[in-house]
């Protein structure tokens, strides 16, 4: 998606050779009319599936999700971190490592709202190692739905999440995916192979 | 706000005289029509505004935040409950006290999004106490930045929240007022003044 990796060329800053700020206009910032050509993106990619349900995490991908829930008119779920007092129902739940982070979150989905007749849309903000998306679709299976495919904003292609989801057989559909993170540069895919 | 009352009428449930429950459409299952309406309406009624940026908290308060920065093309922040390895920026700080989930967030903005040229609407999705709200203002007044006013979806009008922030002379906006959470029904303001 051109106007997203113009963005993320122009605004991204490198800190390392794995980690790539967006916090200007994806994960802290955001910028809501980006927000809504993301949502657009990822309808127009999955326009042949029939997608009941969006399901993301909290809450960089919230916004881009809320996006493609607006254009599909369909509801967005997004899995919590952790429990929360007014959430007392029955969860689905799996764990989920973030190794930027270094920490084990639980994520949960109230069983309300995920069943067996959904085919569901997994959204989120970036794939790097695949922890996230494998939790969000471990909650897919538990409720017994089937998977549309997912869509990625910020894909790290140098990592190994999106080779273990689509050696799975599941449908990755990154809008912006890196190369390499290079000497403070960001190399898309598409360059290289250029 | 008519459609928002209506769908806490049919799809809000409350489970006590203090506790609403509306995960079915706006903090954990998200309805992105609904928010649309919602961020339409806070433009609305901020329309003799010039607002610059939107100020919100992570995680319920961005759908209807993204919405309204969408009508307006401005800009919005979530204000991060915890740090992140990746936000390794000078922050804005404020303590933030949840009644509900009983614990105290340290609630972080990095400086560069909001300056003293920036004039600011804060959104959130309910008010009780304030807590959440006078955090964000707090973060406002570090930057310098002026406040157009607070955005509310639900206002829990039996709380001291809304008081609390008018009495300061901030304009809060709340799209539906909650006089009382009565033997299991949502009493709105206008109808117990009716």
């Amino acid at each position: 998606m051109k106007l997203l990796k113009e963005k993320i060329k122009q605004d991204g800053v490198v800190l390392s050779d794995s980690i790539l700020k967006v916090d200007s206009f994806l994960n802290h910032q955001i910028d809501p009319v980006l927000m809504k050509e993301i949502g657009d993106e990822f309808v127009k990619r999955f326009q042949n599936e029939k997608i009941t349900k969006i399901l993301t995490i909290e809450s960089s991908g919230i916004s881009p999700a809320v996006m493609a829930g607006l254009n599909l008119g369909v509801n967005v779920i997004f899995a919590r971190k952790r429990k929360s007092l007014t959430l007392v129902d029955e969860l689905y739940t799996a764990s989920v490592h973030s190794f930027t982070k270094n920490v084990t979150n639980e994520i949960a989905v109230s069983k309300r709202f995920i069943n067996e007749n959904d085919h569901v849309l997994v959204i989120d903000d970036f794939l790097a190692n695949g922890q996230a998306a494998l939790g969000l679709l471990d909650i897919v299976e538990q409720a017994g739905a089937s998977v549309a495919g997912i869509g990625i904003v910020i894909e790290k292609a140098f990592q190994d999440g999106g080779k273990l989801l689509r050696n799975k057989g599941i449908r990755v559909e990154s809008l912006a995916e890196i190369e390499k993170l290079d000497n403070g540069q960001v190399i898309f895919k598409e360059e290289v192979m250029a």
